[in-house]
This record gives structure tokens, C-alpha cells and sequence, in this order.
């Protein structure tokens, strides 16, 4: 085999540990079938291969046996929110693809292909996603940005029968609400009686604003920068009018950070901005703060700890990380495993009470999630979401 | 790793050895970067890969050190002339993609990803891959009917700043060249003076007709079904208008295959037709036989053998086998070593020169052309493209 040359260039960069780690990118193809000499050549390839194409134009459903597609999902971008670092286009976010298609291979044992598109207009992602479909067993979105997301992924959800699974929105609710099902737990709570308010109305707020209403909150809030998310102001998007409709506007909650946070049982910050410690001091006694803005927490968790029992963080050197690799692995796993024809609220909610049973043994206010590294993880979520396609009919074997 | 059980199910093609090989597919992704620790997993993925990611928004060369793409080719096809089984669709296709992939990987040391489209529409296959482009750093056409993959193939090189090659194009000329140079040199030809009848004016033969004028063969003509491509004809295409106008047009030779095979010194066969023993009888002395339909030959070659002098197929049990493994890894190995911005004429004649040269020292009449799993062939073109490159001031390193 010839070698690539290409990762011996100079930069200013050189010996950066992290940049030498990105040197030549983060990732490969494996051949899994030898074409070392004639005979494997001409069954991997001309003219052996002629009969597995004839097989499957005849019997398309043979595809699922007898190609890689149904256990690689592409990672789609168009580089608009990557991060926290906004709209920085869809090459400078390759290696957060790249990044993500590790963790895909690592933690679920699924392959996935990077594939960053030089367009933002909704119509020509979706356009552009349908057409390369026959390619992928699913679609995981990522870092595009709301309001746009929501479009997409509904969109692609309507026009495909594979999983399509926006990464920023569920993969952050699966694992925030598997969080505070076990934070609930430890402070005796239930969720029809605890107070919600979440900071950041983006993908991820909106996405774990869903999934709380059917776990079962009733009491819940989303904040902008220009305070609550409710039908009384007059410049909401479309996504924002919707997701007010569920929430604020039920309770008729309304005004700024500091008026609902007081009393307030839960805070989530997923907005990138702060909380002040003295409105984190107005919540409820054994109050529950969710910090999650990366790398910099809405609040540092020894500050929050003051007033909260419990304290989560989206970072790794604190304890209780909530972190979408928890999930996404795992979800795709076991709705390959099963030929989902896509992934449904019941199997993201099967994700999350996965994921919170694993700690139930050692349960305490410094461990309301699992590690990323345990292993017990992925094959746990593959299972929980593999049963639950079953149950709600979208399994295809 | 939670491992895949896709590929256990129970198929009508159970125990073929060619679908056993197949099973499950032919490729995998493989992870180049570890995440087996926190420390790992904060290096490739947050926080750490944001550095990397700002460093390439801010400049954007940065992305051809620090991520997959510069080394990674995107192979597409619409599924519209897939091998001799003409339009199977996208997802039947997808068998040989991946065959594609893996001889990119092990004659190249090329990553390349199989991207089936379900569109057959030459503005949307065009649009679709530009939006791709930021994912690859190349674009392999592959299995696109005549004449649309012309038309495909222009737009794509004039949109993009990276290799985009059309393999059953130029794949196909670049190796025909190569062992006809060395026919020619066995049989004391030169090219001023050497006729040349091309059977089959697809995607193929018009890109072998191209390539042998640039290499100095003036009198070629090709046929379709209907006889000489010329302009005498009222039923071209504009892509056979386009050849026939430097071809037949030029000579004025025109007629059926009777006509012109008659005292020709060189059958080029890349039709899926057959010619008739009675007709390769009247070459002229010392005659060159090219038959490379697959799998079954214009023409056996022990009956060609009785006429001429040198014969070649694309069959790997016949002698002298005119397989596109020979060029395609190698071109696309030269082009991403300089970064070339694209392949030029001359990267393809420096690939044909090449490979042809690899064989001077054994030349003979059964060896015109190196074996496909000599290991001297992928350097070697390698070598003589990015050489090529840099004459044509289209490397960029």
C-alpha cells in the first residue's frame, strides 16, 4: 500500500499535543474484505460483485446484509453553530465531525462518514440529505443552527424511513433528562410538582423542553436573552411561539431570569450566558442546577453548590458531566440493531431511564449519570432503545 | 465497543462464498485518534478540538494538516451503468462503491467514501456534490451512464479546486494507452502512422479516443451500434458530434466495422459487443487486439490470437488484463501528495507512461501491461502524476 505524505506539513502549530493528535485527521477507512490476490479480488470486486449488485436490484431489502450501509450514519453540518463557536463553516468543523464519527465507532460500534455542506439554505440541506440517503442507514444532524434544525430535521424525518436524529437537540435531552430523573430521586421530588426553568432557547433548550413536558414536568420555563419564552411577546420565531405554547404560557410564568428562578426547583443553562449566585440563591431549598454551557458553566459548580444539592456540568473535570456521547452511541446502536425505520420519542425516553438505572446502585448527588468511559453504557442504551422500536412498531427486524 | 449484529441474517445467497465476503459490507471506519480517557476524549473532542476548529476558520489551509480530507476521495455514482448491468439504481450499486473503497485504500493508501445518489439528474447530481465538495478532497465519478458523466465531469471541474475524475473515462484510457504504448513499441509502430478503430463511444471509448489523439494517433475512428461516428450522421449526440468532428470527421473514413477494421493495425473493444473471427481476419499484419468488455470479450482471445499479434483483455485469466486498478489509486495518491488542485492531461499521459515503463524490461506480447497486484504500480503512478502536477503548475505543495 502507498502511504499518504500528507501529514508532515509545517504550521505554527507544531507541537501542539492537540494539534499533533488532529495531524492527518482523526480518522480512517478499514477494508474488512482482502482483495490481497486474483481470487478475492474478483469476488470483492469484478466480476464476483456483479452478483450481489444483481441480488439486491432484484430484492432491495438484501442491501441491509450484504453492504456497510445500515451501521454507518452520516454526520451532517453546515458549520453554523459548532459548539460554542458559532457559524464558522463547514470545513473548520470538520474535525468536530471527524470527532463525533470516533466517538460513533468507539462507543457504539457504528461507522460514520463527516459530511459538511457548503450550503445553509434549509431547502438545499434537505434536498441535498435525501439525495445521498441510498448511501447511509441514518442521519445525524449536528451543529446546524435554530431555527433552522427543527426544520430539517422534520423535514428529513417526513421524507426518509432511517433514523434522523439531530444530535444537539436529543442527545442533550436523552442525557439531561436521565440526570434529573436521578436528581429528582435523590430529593424526593416528583415531576409533576417541580419547577423548571431552562436558560437558552436553541436546539438543545427547546429539545430538552420536550422531553421534560413527557416525562411528565408540568411547571417549565425557557428564557431567551429578552427573558421568558411566552405568547406575550410579540418578536417569537415560529419554534419559540410553538415550544411557549407548551410551557409558559400554561403556567402563565412570565418577566425575567430573576422572577422565575425564585422558588424555582430545577435550573438548566444551556444558553452560553451566565446566572448570577445571588438569583441561584433565590431557588428552592435542595435546589438542582444543570451548568451545561461548555467549556464555561452558566455558574462554576463550587459557587453553585452553596445554595444547590445538586450540581451538573457539561465539563468532565467536575462530577455528574452531562455529556451527549452518553447517548448518541448508544441510540444508533440499538436502532441499527433492530432496522428502526426512525428514532422515537419512546426510544429516547427509553434511552434516558437506561442510562439513569446504571447508577442506581451508587446513586448520590455526585453521581447522578454515568461515567463516559463506563462500559456498561453503550450496550445498556443499545438494548433500552433496540426494545423500545419494538414497542412502538418502527423496528424492521 | 458495542459491536454490530447486522450481519448475521439469514439470506437465500447463505454460503455462497462471494455473499459471505460481502456480509456485512467490505469497509469499515477506522479510528486514527484514541478517546480511551478523559484526557484523550478532551484532546479530540471538547474542549480541546475547538482550538482546532479556530485555527482552520481562521485559516483555512489548516484543514489539509489537521483533518481526513485531503487524503479522502468521494466515489459517486447515480447507478446508472453499474459494470455491464447497466442502470440498477443507487443502492444496488453500492457492492462496488465499496469494492471502489477498498482498492482506493489498498493500492492507494486513498480513504474514499461510496456516496449513491437517488437522483439521475444531471443539475442535481452537479449541486449535490458541490455542496458535499468541503467533505472531500476529491471526487471519483463512477457508473454514470453516456453522455450525462460528460457533461457531470465538466461542470464538477469547472466548480471545484480539487481532483474530480471520472474513472470509467479516464481510469480506462489511462491503462488502454499504457499498454497500447508498449504494443506499439513490440510491433515497431509509431503513433503518426498507426490506424485505430475504437467499438463503442460511451463514457469509455470516447475518453480512450481523446487520450490516444493526445498521444499522437491520427487516424482513430469510433463506432456505436449503428456504425462510424462521423458527422455524416444526422443522429449524434452532442458528445459524439464533439468526437467524430477530431476523429472520423478528420480522416473521412466512415461505414460499418467491416469497413473500416479492414487493414486497421489496432481493435480497441469497450462496447460489451463482439467482433466476428472474419473481421479481425482482415487487419493488417502484426495486428493489435484490445476486446475489454467484461466479462465476456468482443472477441476470445485464443481466436484473436490467430490473427494478431498482441492481445489484451479485462479479464485477470488472460494475459495482458487492462484493469482500471492499475491508474486509479495511483493518480489519486500523486494528485493528494502535491494537493493538486486538479488531474491534468498531462497527469493522466505521466500515469500511462508510467505504468507502461514498469513493464520494459519483461516486455513481450503476454506482457504489456504490469499484473494489478505488482506493488511497483501504485508508487510508481503515484510518482509520474504528482511529477506531473507539478509541470502543470496545478500542485499546490
Amino acid at each position: 500500500m502507498t502511504e499518504s505524505t500528507l501529514s508532515t506539513e509545517t504550521t505554527a502549530y507544531d507541537g501542539d499535543p492537540v494539534f499533533e493528535l488532529h495531524r492527518g485527521g482523526k480518522m480512517a477507512i478499514a477494508a474488512t474484505a482482502s482483495v490481497s490476490d486474483k481470487a478475492s479480488l474478483s469476488m470483492a470486486y469484478t466480476p464476483g460483485v456483479a452478483r450481489v449488485c444483481t441480488a439486491i436490484a432484484e430484492q432491495p431489502e438484501l442491501a441491509h446484509t450484504y453492504t456497510w450501509v445500515p451501521n454507518t450514519v452520516a454526520v451532517v453540518t453546515d458549520g453554523t453553530a459548532v459548539l460554542g463557536l458559532g457559524d464558522i463553516g463547514p470545513a473548520a468543523a470538520m474535525p468536530v465531525m471527524e470527532g463525533k464519527a470516533v466517538l460513533f465507532k468507539e462507543f457504539g460500534g457504528v461507522d460514520s462518514i463527516p459530511i459538511c455542506l457548503d450550503t445553509t439554505d434549509v431547502d438545499e440541506i434537505v434536498e441535498t440529505v435525501i439525495r445521498m440517503a441510498p448511501s447511509f442507514g441514518g442521519i445525524n444532524l449536528e451543529d446546524i443552527s435554530a431555527p433552522r434544525c427543527f426544520e430539517i430535521e422534520d423535514r428529513l424525518k417526513e421524507a426518509l424511513d432511517i433514523p434522523v436524529f439531530h444530535d444537539d437537540q436529543h442527545g442533550t435531552a436523552v442525557v439531561t433528562l436521565a440526570a434529573l430523573m436521578n436528581a429528582l430521586k435523590l430529593t424526593g421530588r416528583n415531576p409533576e410538582s417541580t419547577r423548571v426553568v431552562i436558560s437558552g432557547a436553541g436546539a438543545a433548550g427547546v429539545a430538552v423542553a420536550k422531553i421534560l413536558l413527557e416525562f411528565g414536568i408540568k411547571d417549565l420555563v425557557l428564557l431567551d436573552r429578552k427573558g421568558v419564552i411566552s405568547s406575550t411577546r410579540s418578536d417569537l420565531t415560529a419554534s419559540k411561539k410553538a415550544i411557549a405554547e407548551v410551557t409558559a404560557d400554561v403556567t402563565g410564568r412570565t418577566g425575567s431570569l430573576a422572577e422565575v428562578l425564585t422558588g424555582a426547583d430545577v435550573y438548566v443553562g444551556v444558553s452560553g450566558g451566565t446566572v448570577p449566585e445571588e438569583l441561584v440563591a433565590t431557588m428552592a431549598d435542595q435546589a438542582i442546577v444543570f451548568a451545561m454551557a461548555n467549556p464555561n458553566p452558566e455558574i462554576h459548580p463550587d459557587v453553585a453548590h452553596r445554595y444547590a444539592a445538586i450540581v451538573a456540568t457539561g465539563r468532565s473535570d467536575f462530577p455528574n458531566q452531562i455529556n451527549n456521547v452518553l447517548a448518541f452511541p448508544g441510540i444508533f446502536r440499538g436502532a441499527f440493531d433492530v432496522h428502526a425505520s426512525s428514532i422515537t420519542e419512546g426510544m429516547k425516553l427509553a434511552a434516558a431511564q437506561a442510562l439513569a438505572a446504571l447508577v442506581s446502585d451508587e446513586l448520590n448527588e455526585a453521581k447522578i449519570i454515568p461515567e463516559p468511559f463506563d462500559p456498561r453504557v453503550g450496550p445498556a442504551v443499545a438494548a433500552a432503545v433496540a426494545e423500545a422500536a419494538r414497542l412502538d412498531g418502527v423496528a424492521r427486524r
